[in-house]
Formats: C-alpha cells, structure tokens, sequence
C-alpha cells in the first residue's frame, strides 16, 4: 500500500507558490523543510523561540498551545510551524518575518563607507608587511613562429619551449592544464600566434599554463586574473571577487546559508548530517544553492567568465568547513571533539565541483578545534594581533562567539557558548540583522519613551530586535533603571506590563507603530536569555585572561568583528557587562575579519603560510572543561557584574 | 510553423526496437545516427562499399540504384541506408552483418592462449628491464593512538605525523586526496585507528594520501593497488585492469569505438567534431558510452570498485588523443597538420571525468605526428626495438597502417595510406573480424576449392572476408593462377564468373553455404582495391628504407601488431608484395602493441619517461611529400610487385 500524502502549498509574499506532498504527522516546519523554504527555527523546532509562525490559510493541522500565539491569532489561523503537524491538504501563508533570510540581509562585504575604509587600511597593512602579490600567477606574452610543414612542432611544445625560455625554466616543469590545452588550438590561430599565457608559479619552482587568451591589443582586453574569497558563515555566506593584479574587489556578494532549513546552528546541522544522505544534502545546500549561484552572480556583476577564477580562499567554522567539503562532521560534537582535520593542504577547483577554472588553487584556512575553526585564524591574521606587542583580545561575534587572546609572543582561543540571542534566538521579539530589525535603540531619559534606528528603505517600520539592537535596548533599559541588575522590571508605566504568570516586559513598539501590526516586546523572559548569552562572553574573556594570570586591565586593545559587531555601541556593551571596562578608544571594530583573513590569503602564498602558521601555534582553551567557568559564568550573569568594580565606568 | 517530421523504428535482432523521429530528406544512415545506432559506412556514406544494406518493411524512400542491391533483392524492399531518404514513416530491420560492431568483435586482449604467451614475455622482458613496479603507489600500515580529551589533534594531523616518521619525510610534503579526507574519521573509528594507506610519492619527493582502508586482518583483505591500461582505436577499445602491485592482468574489456556512427575513419570523425557541439559528441561518444561502461564492466568482474584504480594509462591515435580528451583536432587534417599536443603531461581523473580515484594520476602515450600517435610511440616501447642493435621494422595494422624503423641508433615512423581494406571498406564481401568473418581461407590445388576458418561459435556459416582471410584467398588465387599480377580473373570454371559489365570474380561461397543466404564473392574491383592497400604499405616500407639508405635485406628484425595481424598468414602476405620478403623466421606477431605499451608504462614511471623520450626521438617521415613515394607506390600496385626479384621466395 502507497502512503497516503497530502499536498501542502506554501504562499510566500514576492515569490511563487511552493507545493509538496507531505505524509500525515509531518510538521509543517519539515513540510516548508522539503521544499527548500527556509522558515526561521533558531530554536531547531523546539517550540521555545516563536520564530516560525504562520497563518494557515486552509486545511486542517494539529498544533500545540504555545504563549507565541494568542487565542485571537489563534482564530486568524496562526501557528507555530515547527509545532503543527499536517493532517490534511494545506495552504500556508508565510510572513516575511518568518524567513530564516531576506534578500536584503544585512552583511559585512564592503557596502558601506565604514567597511571600505577598513578594508584599504587592511589592503595598506598587507602591502606594508609584503602580504602582496605573491600568489605565484601572472601573465606571460608569448609571441610563437606559425606552424609550417618544415616545422610541424604541436602547439602545446611551440609555446612550451618558447615558453621555457622566456621564463628561464625547462619544459619538464611547466605542464599544461587541460583546460588550457583545449583553447590551445583556436586561440592561438585566432591571434596569430601571439598570446597572453596565465602562468601559475609553484613554490617548488614548477609551472602551470592555466589558460590562454589572444594578446591583449586592439580590442582584445588584458585578461584578468581573477580571485575569489569566500566566508562560510552559519547563517550567510560573503564572497568576494578580486583582481590578483591590483588587490581591488571587483565584486561582493552574500546570500543566506541554504544549510539553515536544517537547523540554525551547528549542532542541528551536524545532526542533520549523519542522517542518510544527509552530508550530500548539506554540501549542497551551501554549495550549488549558495556558493555557485553567488559565483555566478558576481562574475555577471564584473563582466568576467568563472573560469578566470584562478585561485580561492575559503575561510569558515570547523563544521561549516567540513561540510562544505564534504567531509564527515558528526565526530565535532562527539567526546573528544576531534575534527577530520585541522588544515587541508591546498586543493583543485574541481575537487569541490566549484564553476571556477578547474584547475584553481583553493585554500581553505585551518582549523584549531571543534569549535574554533579557519574564520577565527583568518580573523586573527586580519586583526594583525599575531605581530603586535600590545596584548589584544579578539571577539568574534557571529552566530557563534569566538575570542583570541595574545600577541606577537602567544595565542589563545576558545569559543563561548553564547548561543543564537545575537542573532535573534532565544529572544521573542529577536530577529537576525534583516529589513526592519531595529538596530539602534536609545531611551529618552524623561519620557522613558524609546527612538530606534531601523535597517531597511526609508520609511520601514520595525519588526523586531537584532543583536546590536538588544544590547543597546538592555542598556538603556537598565541605565533608566526600568529593569534592575537581574534584568526585572522595576518600572510601571505606559510602556511596560506584567502578564497573567507574573512575568514583565518592556513595549518596544506598539501594534500600529509595528511592520507585523502586532506588538514588539521585549520580556523578562528574554532579557533571561539575552545575560546568559553576554555573561557566556565576559566570563569567557575573564576565564582565559585569569588562566594566563592577566587582569582585565592588561588588554591593550579589543578588536571586535563579524555581522553583529557592524552596528554595534561598545558603551553600551561595556554598560551592560558583555565588553571588558576598557577606554572606548582601545575597541576597533574590524569588519568581517574572516573574509578579510581570507582576502589576505588570497593576495598572498606567504599571508596563508601565516595563517597556517597561526594556526598551529595558536593554543585552543576548552572551556567547558575548564573548573573556574562555570563560577566566572554565574557571576557573569548580572547586569553589569556581581562584581561591579569590573564596570566603574561611568555611562 | 514547425518543421514536418516522420518516425523512423529501426528493428535490430536482439535489441529493442529504436524509434527516432526524423525531417523529410534525411538519410536512413542520419537517422541511425540520430538514434545512437551504428550501421556500418566504412566508405563514409558515399553509396560505394554497400556495407549499410537494410531492409525497408514499412514506408517509402527514395533510394539511388546501386550494384550492391539486385532487383530481387530492391522488390523485396533492401536499399543502402547511406543512399535512401527517407519520405515516410518507416520500419526499417537492420541485418546483423550491417552494424559496425558486435559484441563479440575480435579484438587483441588477452583472450587467446597466444595472447597470453606474448603477454608473459612482454612480462618477463620488462621486469629484466626494470621497467617494473617504480609507479610510485604504496601501501602503509599505520597504527595511531586514539584520540582523547588532552589529545585532541584531529584525525589528518594525527595520521599526517605518524606517516611522515614512518616515511622519514616531513608533514609539509604529504597532501590528502579530498577522496581520503572524506573517509578518514569513519574508516579510522571503524578500526580503531590501525589503518593501511595508500600513498604516491611522487618524483620530487612529494607523497599523496590517496586512500584509506581498514588494516588487512581477519576479514579485511589488503587493498588492491589497480591500474588501467587503455587502447582507444579507430574502431574498437580495449582495456586491461592491472594489479599494480604483482602486475597481474586481473580483468580485460573490450568494445566498438562508439564514435563510429559518426564516420568509420579519422578523417570524418575530425569533420563532423567541427560541427556545431560534435566535439563533445565525439567525446561523450567514447569516453562516457565505451569507456565508462567497460570499466564498470571489468570492476565487476574483478570484483573491485572504480575508486581503486590509482593509475591510468591511454595509448591511442593522434586523431583518437584528441578527441577523447576534447581537445580540437580540426588542425591535424588541415595542412600543415599540426597537432595540438605531442605530449600531455600527467593528467588527473577527474580530468578526464573518469570514474576512476580522481586523484589518479594518467597518463597518455605521446604523438609525434597527426598521423603518428601514441598507439605506436607506445607499440615502438613494447615492441623493444628501441634497444635492440638489429635494424627492426615494426608493422602495426589496424584501421590506419603504420610503421616504425630502425634500432637502438634512431628510429623512424610514416603512417601509410592504406585505407580500409583490411577492415572490410571497399571490399564488397568485406567485413571486421567479428563473428561469420572468414579469418583464414586455402584453395585445394586440384578441385581450386575454398577452405575457410570462420570467427565465431561451432558451425558458424561465413558471412565475408576480414583482412586476414583476404589476404590468403588473394594470396591462393594468385598461387594457383586464377587471378594474375594485375589481380584480373584468368581461370574460368565453378566458381568463377564474368558480369555483364565485364567486371570477373570469385565465389567464396555460395548462397546456400553463407550466413546472409547471398554469395559471397571477391569481383576485380575488390582485388584492385586491395592491392592499392597492399601496395601502400609496401612502397612505404621501401620508401622509408630507400631513404635511409638501406636495402630490404637489412631488416633483420619485423614485428606485425594491430588486431588484423592476430589472424595474418605472413607467408600470403608475402606472396602477395605486401610484406617484404624475408625468412619467416624474423616475423614476430607482438599482437595489440598499442595496450602491451600502455600496460609498460602502466607498471612503471621510468617506462612512462621511456616512451616519451621515444616520441621526442623518434623521426615523423610524411610519405605525402615525399617525392619517390608515388613512384614506388605504383610499382607495388602488383601481385607481388613490378620488380619480381623482390619477390622471389619460393611459396
């Protein structure tokens, strides 16, 4: 007998509907799975963070009660997606909020003036320290006689031993990659017999023709050699596309991690992983829905062809790299936490089935541990802390927080379980930094009444609260004093409440000032979370400073990076206890310091030799096995401190 | 409005029914094409070798008149599917004898008892030589310490430093295979961390992981170290799966060219790769339709999955090279002809999109001309002339004609014109050595009856002649004057008749006694075309040795290889001028030299530089633009030659 199915059709505002069959007891959160809709489930549908909601149109589900919805939602339809199960045919309507990405999500890759500054001080740094250029490709004119019956010599061994010569080397160490062995013929007849040879020099003195192209003369332009650096992160992947000649980005891009339809974080999608097929699955989901189509979508952008890509840097966290290179993860999340590998030697374009030219070289930045992986050693070259004697600290916040610690003399890294608030999980009204989160907060002091600075078009209303929206809600809330050091509210006024079970909130915005026309409130509940999350960070920082005997005053310099430190007000991340009371003007904010890691590498053989060597000189701190933590975390989780000395500062 | 098509359902004994839908006009052999069917053309579909006959059961064509179809046999609805357009739906049956290849096609691949004696020696020879086992591929046992909270390096690292102690090599100069890395933590956790790796090391001292298997043990055998050798011919392919380790042939393949529905010699396969997407036909023609399933095929057999096979060998035509790695072989017919390569240098599988390890190295024997490929630089290493002191001349006859002269001092190749004569094209009962091929015929000196030996199982009836078997029925006509020097019929009797175009001939058989239940006769015309094959190899050879300054009687020395040589009685081919005449005891039969060379350089790194320092070395005489060749030419368009002396062996 044939299971019998449903057919469950989701309606998405701008895009086509979306139609699946789904057996009986599916959830709608595996329906919406299924069919490659990324519905936002940060708490991996356990029911807790209210993300998924949505309105089913028609049909019949079975749903859980949840405080997420109220009994009047409830009516309309509304549902948590990842608590419904399916029990007859459906139409689903899902709200723009419950997008796990938007087109217009908010990343670090050079669009705003503030990162392109960043990035020429980074491109000025590297040239300064000879991080420049030594990517071993380069282009060669070749001028060759033409062929004739007394000299019948093939095309490849006319220009290899005119080649040869050029370049001082002998024909043996130059081979031909197959791809430029197939233009050979044509394009060499089709310019006379006068070239431009893209030659790649290894650094064991052997050579690779890459490609060929026509002189550049007349209309012919110089061919570009073109580079391509990609930051894989857990919810967005950056990729970067530059001229190896000059170092300029030719191109930027980002999309959302296709992977986050299977769960938010790395956990869930290691689980995922070990499931049958689920590593194809998920090499993937980043891969040819993420990776490829942005390819293709920057190298439209610069006019170029993929195959002009000749080298790649790929800098992400330990698990996304081993599922993007399709390695088993599932040993990551196993006692003893051990990676497949920590670095990867280099590898070939088509190793990963990447549209770029097959034979590119693709480096991939090494890991140190299960949970500190190549975005935290590109970071920490692009932070240049390895080479300074001040000792710096390095916080990384993405959907994982991650810290470096040391100088020109030591390294130490560890990762802080701060879980998903940054990003909107945890916290009912958080949302990750799309259209309409509120980045941007202040409380006007007599009217206690709040203004927000709000990503989007001129004119978007709120929908709810990214990370760097929270802190600086959380700091003003408790600057005013409307909540205290527990984070309870302490306050009655027209703006906070306290529900039937006793629990308060704060009104950020009310229904008709909101984008979803339902109230944006910020409750005790998540406030909860949000010091769990800032107390996982400060007591990371204090732990592996007292371990290595140095106070909080020893750091010298505090550089901040990845998509949530963009917009965020460091006083009020001092103010609330999550940064080290430290002078405002020793924090730096770095940008993507992965994706500038992994433009380093990409510029530069001996700037990837360094993160290598980052790499294996940098000592990984486990911090769950460490004995002091789990006190450092407890005291951690007050606003600012049980110990308020820490935070002296004067707001 | 869109164009009007017909049907065409093409009825082949013992296969499905195959329907292709086709424009008015087309071709009957077009359409077969169309419908991946290969009748057999070899005369390229001009209408003059009559090999494409089919039967029309249903429909209307317009057909030319043709004297290979008798107006008993065009009522009954036979035309020459090159020379019939079609008008209407069709149902067209395809005789056996019309497909350009069968499955059970002879072809030179250790089948045969003598094949596998040639097959030892070539053994022995090389092992003497030391051509032997230096591929680079090894097997390493490797027995690591679990990993454990204080030793958490992951699992790369922690095979990586074992190895390189083991190997006394460092860490930097090992690389993983992604292939290997992606198997690593299962197969390490699934024996508890004692492994045996296979590793290439690579001349400069660089070594490859390329694979990881649990240690041989209890029910684990030892990996097996494979290796491919592969022929690409004109008409058919063989391969040779190898264990690298013993040198054991552990399975053998072969099948049809599948490229030979676009054209049955080099020169309309290079013309129709110039059509719009004919490259990549060409290309998918043998690599994905032949090779790709052979090698499924002889995994199986050999009980071993493709990814064990770490080495790849390709010997083949310059016209064959080129195609079959997609690269433009347009040139090589054009004047000056010039390839697009000699040599490739080391390839890669996934080059190759081979489903073999894709780390595996490959290699593709060298050409030294358009018309002098890698079949014979490889024939000329297995043959061994290249280091023996003797003049050798080395004859490969396959559906080109080539040659190799000379010794240890130098070495010289031409490629003769002779056409298709030895593989059934223009010869009206001609045929390929498939099964119902007359392979071996005698005529009794008193009753001037034929004998024959016929391809194929017990009581198989002749279907044609293939080259071997004509060579002796021309041989014993002229032996026993029926025919004389200019192959004209002088005896009349039985078997021999004279038609109304004055043209004679003779009957091999008659329509009673053969497969097809038509005559199977050799007219004049067939002789004249046999003999200017015949011819072209002879004056070729003295040509070659004119120029040289050498005499017939140097040759001390001749080797005979190619699939047609399998069958060939040297003593005919001597009588009739195509050999030279010497003792027949410095003939030697070397059988398929193409795959003994491939297997040669399969075994050995050195045999590789061997072969390719015998490309570079060896001289390309184009006959074309030789002035003597034409004279020479037609002295030797006689049975056996104008100048008798040369043929003054007593038969």
């Amino acid at each position: 007998m044939e299971a019998m199915t449903y057919t469950i059709t989701f309606k998405v505002e701008g895009s086509k509907d979306l139609r699946v069959p789904a057996v009986p007891g599916t959830t709608l959160l595996e329906a919406a799975k299924q069919a490659n809709l990324a519905i936002d489930a940060p708490c991996s549908g356990n029911g807790t963070c209210g993300k998924c909601r949505v309105q089913v149109l028609s049909g019949e589900v079975e749903s859980m009660e949840t405080r997420h919805i109220s009994p009047e939602e409830y009516s309309q339809g509304y549902r948590l997606a990842c608590s419904s199960t399916i029990r007859s045919d459906l139409t689903v309507a899902v709200p723009a909020g419950a997008l796990a990405y938007q087109s217009r999500m908010k990343v670090t890759d050079l669009s705003t003036g503030r990162e392109q500054g960043i990035f020429a001080a980074l491109q000025e740094e590297l040239r300064d320290l000879s991080f420049w250029g030594d990517h071993g490709l380069s282009l060669v004119g070749v001028h060759l006689k033409s062929p004739a019956l007394d000299d019948a010599r093939a095309d490849r061994e006319r220009l290899l031993w005119d080649l040869a010569e050029q370049i001082q080397s002998t024909g043996e160490s130059i081979r031909f990659s197959l791809h430029a062995l197939r233009r050979l013929p044509q394009v060499l007849r089709g310019a006379d017999f006068s070239c431009t040879v893209v030659l790649r020099q290894d650094p064991d003195q052997k050579y690779t023709v890459l490609d060929i192209f026509p002189e550049a003369a007349g209309e012919n332009a110089a061919p570009v050699l073109a580079g391509l650096a990609i930051d894989i992160g857990t919810t967005s992947v950056s990729i970067l596309l530059v001229n190896l000649q000059t170092g300029a980005a030719l191109a930027v891009g980002s999309a959302g991690n296709g992977q986050i339809r299977y769960g938010a974080d790395v956990i869930n999608r290691i689980i995922e992983s070990t499931r049958p097929g689920g590593l194809g699955r998920l090499h993937k989901a980043v891969s040819d829905e993420c990776i490829e189509p942005l390819i293709r979508q920057i190298c439209h952008t610069a006019g170029l062809p993929p195959e002009c890509i000749y080298r790649v840097v790929v800098a992400a966290n330990t698990t996304m790299t081993h599922l993007f290179l399709g390695v088993p993860a599932e040993h990551l999340r196993l006692e003893p936490y051990v990676p497949a590998f920590f670095a990867t030697g280099t590898l070939r374009g088509t190793d990963l089935g990447l549209r770029v030219h097959p034979d590119a070289e693709v480096e991939i930045a090494p890991s140190i541990g299960s949970y500190v992986g190549g975005d935290i050693t590109a970071g920490a070259f692009s932070s240049m802390i390895f080479r300074k004697e001040p000792l710096s600290l390095l916080i990384d916040l993405g959907t994982n927080g991650e810290l470096v610690f040391g100088n020109g003399e030591f390294l130490m890294a560890c990762a802080c379980s701060a879980g998903p608030a940054f990003e909107g999980g945890d916290i009912s009204c958080g949302m990750r930094a799309t259209d309409g989160a509120i980045e941007a907060c202040t409380i006007d002091g007599q009217t206690l009444e709040p203004a927000f600075r709000i990503i989007g078009p001129e004119g978007q209303k709120p929908l709810g609260l990214c990370g760097s929206g929270l802190i600086d809600t959380i700091g003003e809330l408790f600057h005013y004093g409307i909540i205290n050091a527990k984070g309870r509210i302490t306050h009655e006024g027209k703006r906070t409440f306290r529900d039937e079970w006793g629990i308060g909130g704060y009104i950020l915005a009310f229904a008709q000032e909101s984008e979803s026309g339902r109230d944006i409130i910020l409750t005790e509940t998540d406030i909860d979370n949000f010091i769990r999350a800032k107390g996982a960070i400060f007591s990371a920082i204090r732990t592996m400073l007292t371990m290595l005997d140095f106070s909080i005053d020893a750091v010298e310099a505090v550089y901040v990076s990845g998509g949530i430190g963009s917009g965020i007000n460091v006083k009020n991340a001092i103010r609330i206890g999550m940064f080290p009371n430290l002078p405002l003007e020793q924090y730096h904010y770095i940008g993507n310091s992965s994706l500038s890691g992994a433009y380093g590498m990409l510029m530069s053989r001996s700037a990837t030799e360094k993160v290598l060597e980052i790499g294996r000189g940098m000592t990984y701190l486990e911090l769950s096995s460490h004995p002091s933590y789990m006190d450092e975390f407890v005291a951690a989780c007050f606003i600012p401190h049980t110990d308020g000395t820490l935070f002296s500062l004067d707001a």
